[in-house]
């Protein structure tokens, strides 16, 4: 059986149990996770009794025919219509993913038929947590490429250099490495630029005495890694030392409370304590991580009102950090792997300071 | 007043002629386009008198007071949430872009207050059509970026060359020239692979007797650039020579068609008519064009069954092509301006078939 039929029995048995007779799958990552096909527009319908149609616009028909060879393949520019007009019964749908507009339309489609639409939630979204050995694989190559792209820039990153160059340095050099592509768009925030926690890499030129936050990931046969370094350019003074220390131990505490079974919001409070206790609660304005694979953010997000457990085999990162407006700011990002015997990291880049 | 104020001012006399209070935009390419603001997560909610607010969450606070410091933000995780609190009476939303998820929610959230949900349409999409003459030298410049960049790359497209290799020349070229990263995934179909027509870019070598189309943009300040170009690794059969030739008069007729004015669905016809009477109209599986600017695909779609009409200084791509499953394909695409005297062309790279 090919991986993506046996992820569409799992799923298949999901359906049943919710007493629908059929799922809409219209989230493409989705889609590309229970077929393979890679296309940008999609759709799939999977009924209870295993029975499947992958339904694309003709652009695409020959590549989902090679993509999903065992596959059924309507081809419709509306490839949701398409796939309503074969449904009965309860459908379920991806309330997450279906615009007010679409649901409209599908709605009006099946106004005179006993189809019934029914919210379904992320059920794909939870299957796709937990990792089987390959996708880990997959993972932990695009995590050696990033780690290996740093290494070798490192030398490239100095005073004078801006951040766009560092940022393309690293791009490049992750496709060099077998890259598909960078996982997203490269942060490389220096100096007050590092207040901003989602700065992008600008025309600032890196300065003597820069905190230099640097957060970037490749992508890999769809797969992303994520990684965050903070480098200083020194000499580096007592207050970023301080603010390094902070940061590297609550992600520390962070990383020791991933175990299955734990809740996302106690690994967040773990991190997040240390930095309170510091005084520090206000300038750490986000979660401590998500979960990652064929998208950068999935599920599980680890935050401090999240409500997941972890489990065995679940991809996340754990990232906190500490923004000082006007000053600077710090952040140190892993990606792991949660396993019983203790965490599994993929980004084994050094977690001490870098003085470059 | 600044670009992105006349631009809320336009919108928000759209607002009032719709008897809507306020509009609440969740779409974020329709968020940067009138406030300037480019992070991942953010809404505006905009009253008919004119009141702004931009939410955000905490990522981005920062960056939103610099890139939009007219307006007033707040800083919030739920930004949709946020800014519902400051609307009342009829609210419009985007009901293209708010998924059904998103709509419980914040139908929930007013349920015991007096405003009332109404779907507004794509009113932002449709005053984002029209471009500024900024706007227009932008893409130009996204343009000449692609342009340069092929004609850079011309003599590494040669036998034994991956598809991947290409694309990745001219991706790295582009960014050489300026772009911000490439306006999408660049495709490299070569041979066989041209049948399909949107192939990626594979680890097929090109050879010896192949066309290979290569479709591909620059992206700058935001705007994208879309041109594709089909070469012939020579000899040249008469069949590709007759492909070439044939969707080659197609593009011309399209680009003829161009007016202020005309219907886009006749200007579809006008390219549609020259394949099908060469007996292809069912290798012709697309449709002939879309509106161009912060997004690679906008406003207006040209196609058999689109129902906008063209009017001055509207970007739109022309970009008929024939794919013949198992031999290869042709496409012919050009970025051009509607204008009154006639279209202006931006990617202004050769269309006799080049034969490398």
């Amino acid at each position: 059986m090919s991986v993506t039929e046996s992820r569409r029995r799992r799923l298949a048995a999901a359906i049943a149990a919710l007493d629908l007779d059929a799922l809409l799958v219209t989230r493409l990552v989705n889609v590309r996770y229970l077929t393979g096909f890679t296309g940008s527009n999609g759709a799939l319908l999977l009924h209870s009794d295993g029975r499947v149609v992958l339904a694309t616009d003709g652009r695409y028909t020959e590549q989902a025919q090679q993509q999903a060879p065992d596959l059924s393949v309507r081809t419709d520019r509306n490839v949701v219509g398409a796939l309503a007009k074969g449904a009965s019964g309860r459908l379920g749908f991806e309330e997450h993913d279906l615009t007010v507009s679409a649901y409209d339309a599908l709605h009006e489609q099946l106004a005179d038929s006993s189809t019934e639409l029914r919210r379904s939630g992320q059920l794909v979204e939870s299957l796709r947590q937990h990792k089987d050995e390959d996708e880990v694989a997959t993972l932990a190559r695009a995590a050696a490429v990033a780690d290996q792209a740093l290494a070798d820039c490192l030398p490239r990153i100095r005073p004078g250099v801006t951040e766009a160059e560092v940022a393309r340095a690293l791009e490049d050099r992750m496709r060099d490495l077998g890259a598909e592509a960078p996982a997203f768009d490269t942060i490389v925030a220096s100096g007050p630029n590092g207040a901003m926690p989602h700065h992008g890499a600008a025309d600032r030129p890196l300065a003597t005495g820069d905190l230099v936050t640097i957060d970037f990931g490749a992508r890999v046969d769809g797969y992303h890694s994520d990684m965050t370094r903070t480098i200083a350019l020194g000499p580096v003074a007592a207050w970023q030392q301080e603010l390094y220390d902070l940061v590297r131990e609550a992600q520390r505490q962070g990383r020791r409370a991933l175990a299955v079974g734990a809740e996302t919001r106690a690994v967040d409070a773990a991190a997040r304590a240390v930095i309170e206790a510091a005084g520090h609660g206000a300038n750490y304005p986000h979660g401590l991580g998500h979960g990652v694979g064929l998208e950068i953010h999935e599920a599980p997000m680890i935050g401090s009102t999240s409500t997941a457990t972890l489990d065995e085999a679940v991809p996340v990162t754990v990232e906190p950090g500490v923004y000082l407006p006007g000053r600077g700011g710090c952040r140190i990002e892993d990606t792991l792997v949660v396993r019983a015997d203790g965490p599994e990291l993929l980004t084994t880049t050094t977690k001490d300071l870098l003085v470059l």
